[in-house]
């Protein structure tokens, strides 16, 4: 049987989890709301971003509160120090669907996205939210080759984020200056989702290893 | 005199003052780069980058170390948690300053700001530069109202943020896509700053008042 406190940091673990489900959902949804130009789903997006802060500062307090009553040190203590840096990304990605929504919001009933960057913004969307869901999976398996996949799914973020680029600066480019500020902060948004699940998974790495992944960037 | 926990605690201090101080250092010397092309100075912006998350780790590996050797409660474990959030911020501030950098090294020799958007970002640089000021002093004050104040700083920059992107949506923009992006990115960049520097006032508002400042956005 294990001891309080690795019980309550298995709590604290399935929290961290959670929240990472919340911070998927909402970037599905805003995806699928900016490239549909779905106001109902752009709006829920907006509004249950505040779902997500109240779950990390929950989750934080109890993760705060531990530290405070079994006065952790060594590997427990660095556990918990993590947490508290994963859940912070976490609200971070959050906030960042929350962008896309509001982006999707502000140009409805046009669809935010110009045809020729449908399919980009499609596979960048999926690609976050397929990194978001493999860091999830390794809050709970704490696996360190699992963990190092993850900077290659994050090239081929780099490889659509490049790809929008060149959308833009193509001389074929029809849709004005508004449309490519737009691309340009949408890009930047999906960009730093990805950046952020990656940096849950260097976290996990060391925290597991005691060192950083020795090929990362 | 002061016990050995508060004197650890006010050299963490002291270590944050100084990495921000770092981070005011990079973001003046890189809207410099910025406005008059100088390669010389954007690539020391750059090279610095490495200082300031070593500065980072130092600070944060002490933090830790001090967490398990004294095990403080109640407000002095949220002094040491808030540190650390403090110095995950004052990092990011730096590559705010390094992608400021970067762009002014890629555009080099042009000059990667056009001539109707040189005051703007002037003023962005400035005002950046002036919350982090305040935001250091609060390190060591602990004034909660001086706290507030940064909230009214930072409409200053969301003022300046709105002109630029008034700029580049006017018929009269004559520069093009690339250069659109680039002010849309500097844009966020020194917005991002600026964030990250008002996140560290509402951090000490919390820690000493135990509560959000109730007008904050």
């Amino acid at each position: 049987m294990r001891d309080i406190f690795h019980e309550e940091l298995d709590e604290i673990n399935q929290s961290l989890i959670s929240l990472g489900k919340l911070t998927q959902t909402a970037l599905d949804s805003a995806t699928h709301a900016l490239l549909t130009a779905d106001l109902a789903l752009a709006e829920k997006v907006i509004a249950d971003d505040d779902k997500i802060d109240d779950a990390q500062h929950l989750l934080d307090a109890k993760t705060i509160d531990l530290m405070a009553r079994q006065q952790p040190v060594a590997n427990d203590l660095r556990a918990l120090v993590t947490s508290l840096r994963m859940s912070a990304d976490l609200e971070r990605m959050g906030d960042m669907a929350h962008h896309v929504a509001k982006l999707a919001r502000m140009r409805y009933p046009a669809t935010a996205v110009p045809p020729e960057l449908l399919l980009t913004v499609q596979e960048m969307g999926r690609v976050a939210s397929k990194i978001v869901g493999k860091a999830i999976d390794l809050i709970a398996s704490r696996d360190t080759e699992a963990a190092k996949v993850l900077e290659k799914d994050d090239d081929e973020m780099d490889i659509l984020h490049r790809k929008l680029f060149a959308t833009l600066l193509d001389d074929n480019w029809a849709h004005g200056i508004e449309t490519a500020i737009d691309m340009t902060l949408i890009g930047r948004y999906y960009e730093r989702f990805a950046d952020h699940a990656v940096s849950i998974a260097r976290r996990i790495y060391f925290l597991v290893e005691g060192e950083y992944y020795s090929d990362q960037k």
